[in-house]
């Protein structure tokens, strides 16, 4: 196992991206830049990181700020928690998105957006991280290379955002040690580790957010990452890292279930029949 | 701002931690043969993480396996949810553990641990990664370095789990990107990066669950690393990504806010009066 990961940011101006643009070939370009640059170019077990910004910039995932609100109903699956919000601001609402991502706001974002716009997330980020990773095993005639798509989100409990993974491909989503016994031959309680989503977290340490350093390289996880191409190759995917509604103990914020709850208190009569 | 980052798990052997060990002395020691047999020594601005287990084992934070469950309500401050499994197991607890941390089990964990026994969370991680700081900085001459604590835990809605801070010391637990600009001039909307979270999640690509490798060095964040010593080059540590209970949509399980409100619905009589 390697005990090394390094992880880099091309220190090499990345365009502005607009719809239609090739963006698997801006980004081979520009690891091709930064290759030439360094002369330590991508190589064999590299992970290649994109932000979701500049993947949905691609697709023209582009609206207009004043149908932000309409743009989240629209992204919306399943609303799961909303809070009001001072100022004459529209409330604050965490749903279930189309990609079985639970956000704010669904997703949708306004910085580093043009003007007046805003962002929704990338049609399919699995379906595009695999589309670039076949133009990096054919550009750089790698054959083992996986390609991470990450985007920012918050989490129940804690303060601050960390980014996580919401595409994959050719690299393996989790880290599945059950089976695996520790140190002293026991069974290893802590079961499954989500490893794309840590290679998200590492992704940001070195892209920052305002720095339009969209793409990061990490290398030193060659043991999750896969050769060859196709469905195979690919992999599950980060959309196998939504957990399944059946398992969760969070589908609905506390004050959305606890109103649901006095609702169907209230209907019922002493008796068991509804009022 | 740095674009790179080093993150590596020293190849050195770490003695099975005992209570009342020096913790501290031992991962000095762990980084002094490092440096030794790579010419690489820890160095101004890097980042050292410890996992919290081997912090616990030099607390002596171990408890009897039988008594697991009495030392998860011992740590338990407040239940969030609860779960039934099968096969006459335990029902899951997710809980608020005195930490302030959100965990299932209250972060109570049994693998990596001697046999019968399980490992209780460090009594104050905060202080611990202090205490570490203040060694490094003493045994290698060093002003400017960082120290994490780390702990694995789950997330709702994404299955796996992944590496989060439970202590910090020296290194800012957060990238406050309030008031700054992205690249069109526009207030970031992503405003806070939980940056101690990040480096646990980097670090456990290093370091593994199973191969007895406790500490990891991040190197290429020294912007985020303080100088001197002292509460204030502390800094405020991970208890700080605690979000304060007004801000936690998801105070209560689903179902559990749902029993509440049904029980208050049911208490209720036309007119307002409880019966």
């Amino acid at each position: 196992m390697s005990a090394r990961l390094t992880v880099w940011a091309p220190d090499v101006a990345f365009p502005e991206v607009r719809p239609g643009d090739d963006l698997a070939a801006l980004i081979c370009d520009l690891l091709a830049a930064d290759g030439a640059a360094t002369g330590d170019p991508v190589a064999e077990g590299d992970v290649v990181v994109v932000t979701s910004k500049i993947v949905s910039k691609a697709e023209g995932r582009v609206v207009r700020a004043a149908d932000r609100e309409q743009a989240i109903t629209d992204e919306t699956v399943r609303v799961v928690a909303t809070r009001e919000r001072p100022g004459g601001l529209p409330p604050l609402r965490i749903v279930e998105n189309r990609l079985g991502l639970v956000m704010a706001a669904a997703g949708v974002d306004a910085s580093n957006t043009p003007e007046g716009t805003v962002l929704l997330l990338p049609e399919d980020p699995d379906a595009s991280a695999s589309g670039v990773r076949a133009a990096l095993r054919a550009r750089f005639g790698l054959d083992r290379i996986g390609v991470v798509v990450t985007d920012t989100a918050g989490r129940p409990w804690r303060d601050g955002l960390t980014d996580i993974a919401i595409g994959a491909a050719g690299v393996a989503a989790t880290d599945d040690l059950r089976g695996g016994v520790d140190a002293h031959g026991r069974p290893l309680s802590v079961t499954v580790t989500a490893v794309v989503d840590e290679v998200a977290a590492a992704s940001e340490l070195v892209r920052g957010k305002a720095d339009g350093r969209p793409v990061a390289v990490v290398r030193g996880l060659a043991r999750y990452v896969r050769a060859g191409d196709g469905p195979d190759a690919d992999g599950p995917g980060a959309r196998s890292l939504v957990r399944p509604s059946v398992d969760d103990l969070f589908r609905e914020g506390s004050a959305e279930a606890y109103a649901r709850g006095l609702a169907d208190g209230r209907a019922e009569v002493p008796g068991g029949r509804a009022r």
